[in-house]
């Protein structure tokens, strides 16, 4: 029985309304007008704000009480947060509750998450966000068309998994699963390295050129560092939780990077030339963006 | 007398009518109504195409015939064209004509072009254009609000200098001056190195990763990467031609790639946070893009 085929009847518990939680909020209202829509947040100061931008069925400021008969728990919050919340919602939890996720790194959570839940936990990770953060950027819209990875172990109840995946193909998300250590390895390179790099390219522009220099920047270098925008206490958390995968995909990107330095200096030309038009050819073989990332919004958060 | 003090009385040859040649004459039409324009193309064929979409007054094969009569000449044929181009015109040219350009490398066409212009030339570059090329992605708005270097010689008369700038200041642009060595340095960093780092990030990301993995990405990969869409010849043509500076450029990127994975792997979260915090602020007070940059359009370009 899918989440979609209930229609009305869904209990749905989000954790964590920043702009994940609060976008899957706004989906789900709109997506699922009858989801019965509880939301949890740590600052009761700030529940009025969740209320009023949301208007779900009820908000929480005590997790065991936003679980209680829920069909399927979101946790939305910042990776390092997850295991303090677990041990609290563990015990209340139906029998038939499914846990899930949207932290950007999966063995991690996993690993951490499965002691409390065993195999009613599914990982998960919607490719989609925003440089911004908190509620007030949050939209309805955020997933449709993006990608988000599941992942599943071999333990996970096939009819779990289809659970979740309905769930976000009805938040119009595309859903593909992978092993966790797999996605970590791949969103090192896909989300984090260019963070990385937009952070570092910002850096090294504003540090080593003459001041005032980068109001001089066309659109290669604004749309090469608009992630650079992002919050650095995210993100510094994001990069120390996939630290093995980022550390290599540093490395990697360092040492290709050294490598084209060498050809150009060496004047090797076709091999540039090779390089880049194989370069060309795989970006121009992407889907077209959605509206939200023609908008420069639409990007890999945790 | 500036060009705009002069209403419809300036008389303008563009020499190259892609992205930014046509982009040029679409803004003179815009702003500059009374302007006489000329139109040089390489290829016969393609001037009917010129003559529908930019409505210029004449179009010439020729460049003798293209610079008749002209007030202000400007070269906006990829960088390795000039000097032949110079070499057909400089006999042609009134004793007053000013002639400019708009390639993405500056110490090189100064020197190149000197020999046959002398202190008529100045070096110019709109710091702006797209990942497309080619007339039919020209645009009347491409230049507003974006960014003009030019380049200046200690030898350079200061009439002509402000008559350029008034110039590009007519087309929308803001116009700042430098040495052509300073330009070099300044756009390895601000578009030749994002440029380079594109193509690299696409390759890395589908030549490591299982198949499909890019079809995964969210924002940041797809923004970090826009410019890899770009043409291969093109930018082979603009980082060779900027070759001393952008082999710098790659090797500093690699060694500051290098020096944050060094540090993520030791666990300096401090350090790494106090970057990323930098990275922030500096980008946080980039001016706000043009309509035409958020649209993801406008970018440096030859």
């Amino acid at each position: 029985m899918s989440f979609r085929s209930r229609q009305g009847f869904g209990r749905v518990a989000i954790f964590g309304p920043g702009l994940i939680g609060g976008s899957i909020a706004l989906a789900i209202r709109r997506h699922c007008p009858g989801a019965h829509l509880a939301i949890w947040g740590r600052d009761p100061s700030r529940l009025q704000e969740v209320e009023r931008f949301v208007r779900p069925d009820a908000v929480h400021a005590d997790p065991s009480k936003a679980v209680e008969g829920a069909d399927l728990v979101i946790l939305c919050t910042p990776v390092g947060v997850m295991t303090e919340l677990a041990a609290a919602i563990a015990p209340h939890l139906g029998a038939d509750t499914i846990v899930t996720d949207a932290g950007s790194v999966k063995s991690r959570v996993v690993e951490e998450l499965q002691p409390f839940f065993g195999d009613r936990f599914l990982g998960g990770h919607p490719m989609a966000g925003s440089e911004r953060s908190g509620l007030a950027a949050a939209r309805a819209d955020l997933f449709e068309g993006a990608a988000c990875i599941l992942t599943p172990l071999p333990t996970t109840p096939g009819e779990i998994l289809e659970e979740v995946k309905d769930f976000w193909i009805s938040l119009g998300a595309r859903v593909t699963t992978m092993s966790p250590a797999d996605h970590d390895r791949l969103v090192a390179r896909l989300s984090h390295l260019p963070h990385a790099l937009a952070f570092a390219l910002v850096n090294l522009v504003t540090e080593s050129l003459p001041q005032g220099s980068s109001l001089l920047a066309g659109g290669s270098f604004r749309d090469a560092t608009r992630v650079a925008a992002s919050d650095p206490v995210l993100w510094t958390g994001i990069l120390s939780e996939n630290r093995v995968e980022v550390v290599a995909a540093l490395r990697e990107m360092s040492a290709l990077l050294e490598k084209v330095a060498g050809q150009l200096e060496e004047r090797e030309f076709e091999t540039l030339l090779d390089f880049f038009t194989r370069a060309r050819d795989h970006r121009a073989s992407l889907p077209l963006p959605s509206p939200a990332s023609t908008l420069g919004t639409a990007d890999l958060i945790p």
